[in-house]
């Protein structure tokens, strides 16, 4: 490991400096290789089908990992829109002048060698590669074992255009032992590498986010709330909540608890129920909710859960605050939206509440790269620091300080 | 420990949403209160004063501990002064409307709970529990066991002026276990604390950074350097040179070592070493250093040795490769200077040079946040995220992005 990371130095520095030009001519030639050697991949692929299949996977699972010619023409596609995107590298992110004379310059740099460790979905590998390279960034990938040769093969094909570029091939690289004690080797190897980005399950990001060295993004779990307030439009409130629960279910920005507004509970309960009775959500609530719908009874564990699933639990509150005062409790940080016409209550609840992204008047589900015009994302941040939220190429970049003098001596 | 965390995160509710207005009166009132409690704060100094004597520290630990009425004023005028900062929190960093209609707005708030582990100056801990109030934060500080009865003194002070105005006290903390064992205890506590600064020394902020499961923002060592191109101003490059390493030398950003370049070194080093005498600079140089001036023989540890101190090693190198090869190697990536006139030369090192400050023209002691017009400091962070090189009160905040709706569903 320590020796393979060794090694990683010479491709940082050659990574570091790679002209805007020569990133998206050899992202253009990595997305066609991907079309060129869709046999191969496809075959590649069909052995981790196969063992998945004997290990009994399940049918989500399985479509996951599974890749067809689309979807490894869907995988080019993504890596031609990421060399498009606007050069994240060399931007002026702010610049002054001060008394002594000294220009100074705040400019976007790459972070170095990236460590992300993901799992399933094998199409991950080629964009996160082609993040990291858009943005002069080293990648070490760990992908999910049950993905390993489809993993493989996309690393294999990328890297190969490395080489015929006469480029150091491991810019981008596969971690060479992804055993549980090669990843806790890796994440105290901060003289490596400068920043490791786990998404995947909780178990995983809790591990990495207590036991590594260096600096960490976590990816991790959206517990995210809608509160209806009482002075809230009512269509607004049917239509939002339906579509933050029921749109797209498995997905870390849809709603898992939503609170209502005492005062607005028997208007909009009964009109609510038919729509996500409708849409076949089950539906748990606490025992105030039981008295104007025949739910099923939330426990205290519900506010906890990330259903991931057409579940969602409902909660009667009696104002703006206790609503704030559960999401404090309950929350994951993620995603939090509040419908309502007040202003008042509307910037209370806006600036209270301590997510990434809060919402007025629309569904958390717009927590995303794509919506939020970043185009391809690297994930969603739960992390406070650094990057929040949906997290675009230039996340994957940090600063430095560039300062001209004319032979500026410190008084 | 987890009791008095647990307490804080009251205060900290309190503290996020605090107005600008109330900040500014209340950091007022704290300065006036150290001037009145002078008298106290002066006799809690001495009995530090007193143990430190009995323990034989050194003539400049004994200075950096003592307090005396001018050093008060100053402490009270620096508070002063943070309440006069921009406010930091709320500023709009960015906005932008996307296709769905949505107007996204990302803003500055508080990051949380910090820890900040400090050594030796008193002050420090009126400075920085000043930069955390008015950034919204609450803080957690450990100070120097040598200052124990100084920071006692000066945080009850500030501590009351939060009661009299009915706030939480625990707004301004000192953590209640200062031993090794409470500090290891207190970084694995990250459901309650946000970030973690240590300054100090190397084998603090090593035990931290290693150990710490929340974020943490180094204040490390500053082993920095100066480049004398061949295409150099000669007089630049000697003013430049001198003011590195002479105006103050206990600091993290003077100059540790000089590279020189071959072609200059003739012409150069005659003048310099004439210079560093007039300044009883000791100097070591390598083997080719002593074929043009007298000098000491540097040893391969003395590139990697942060003297703090009026020494100084030289070396000469066969060009600006050379140069960004050897502060690859050696440097702390704190402040690096170039002195040229040839303009590809200075873009390619202000460019390879990986360090949070790079001059061109300049002396690396400009590396500071008064100078950088930042007001007030909280250090210079030596970490590559979040925030880097001089630290001002902005650091002290991440944001959030606020989104407008209007009934907005995701299609």
């Amino acid at each position: 490991m320590k020796k393979f990371l060794e090694n990683l130095q010479d491709a940082k520095k050659v990574m570091a400096t790679l002209s805007s030009a020569c990133k998206i001519d050899l992202l253009q030639q990595m997305a066609q290789a991907l079309l060129k050697n869709s046999q191969y991949i496809l075959q590649e692929n069909e052995k981790d089908m196969h063992y998945a299949r004997e290990n009994n996977l399940s049918t989500a699972l399985l479509d996951r990992l599974l890749l067809t010619h689309e979807r490894i023409e869907a995988m080019a596609n993504a890596i031609d829109e990421i060399a498009s995107l606007n050069e994240p590298v060399g931007r002026i992110l702010d610049g002054w002048v001060v008394p002594s004379g000294l220009r100074i310059e705040k400019v976007s740099i790459p972070i170095g060698i990236i460590a992300i460790i993901f799992e399933s979905r094998p199409n991950v590998t080629s964009d996160t590669a082609a993040l990291c390279f858009k943005s002069n960034n080293v990648c070490v990938l760990k992908g999910g074992k049950e993905a390993e040769h489809s993993n493989y093969a996309i690393t294999s094909v990328l890297q190969n255009i490395l080489e015929t570029n006469h480029l150091p091939k491991n810019i981008i690289s596969l971690v060479p032992d992804s055993s549980h004690e090669g990843i806790a080797k890796l994440i105290k190897m901060d003289t490596f590498i400068d920043l490791v980005i786990p998404r995947g399950g909780e178990k995983l990001i809790e591990f990495i986010s207590k036991n590594a060295s260096m600096p960490v993004i976590k990816h991790d779990k959206g517990l995210c709330h809608i509160f209806i307030d009482k002075d809230a439009n009512i269509q607004n409130a049917i239509k939002i909540s339906i579509n933050a629960k029921c749109q797209r279910t498995g997905v870390c920005n849809a709603m898992e608890t939503l609170l209502v507004h005492a005062q607005i509970a028997q208007t909009l309960l009964p009109q609510l129920k038919e729509q996500y009775d409708a849409n076949a959500t089950k539906l748990l609530g606490c025992s105030n909710t039981k008295t104007f719908i025949d739910v099923e009874q939330a426990s205290e564990l519900d506010w906890g859960i990330e259903y991931l699933d057409n579940i969602l639990s409902i909660k009667i509150v009696k104002d703006v605050n206790e609503a704030c005062d559960h999401i404090a409790k309950y929350s994951s940080g993620h995603s939090e939206a509040i419908i309502t016409e007040n202003y008042s209550t509307a910037e209370y609840f806006l600036n209270h509440v301590d997510s990434s992204c809060v919402y007025l008047n629309a569904s958390t589900r717009f927590t995303d790269g794509a919506e939020f015009g970043f185009g391809a994302e690297v994930g969603i941040s739960t992390s406070k620091l650094h990057a929040r939220g949906p997290m675009g190429i230039n996340d994957l970049t940090t600063y430095k300080y560039k300062i001209y003098g004319q032979g500026n001596a410190r008084a």
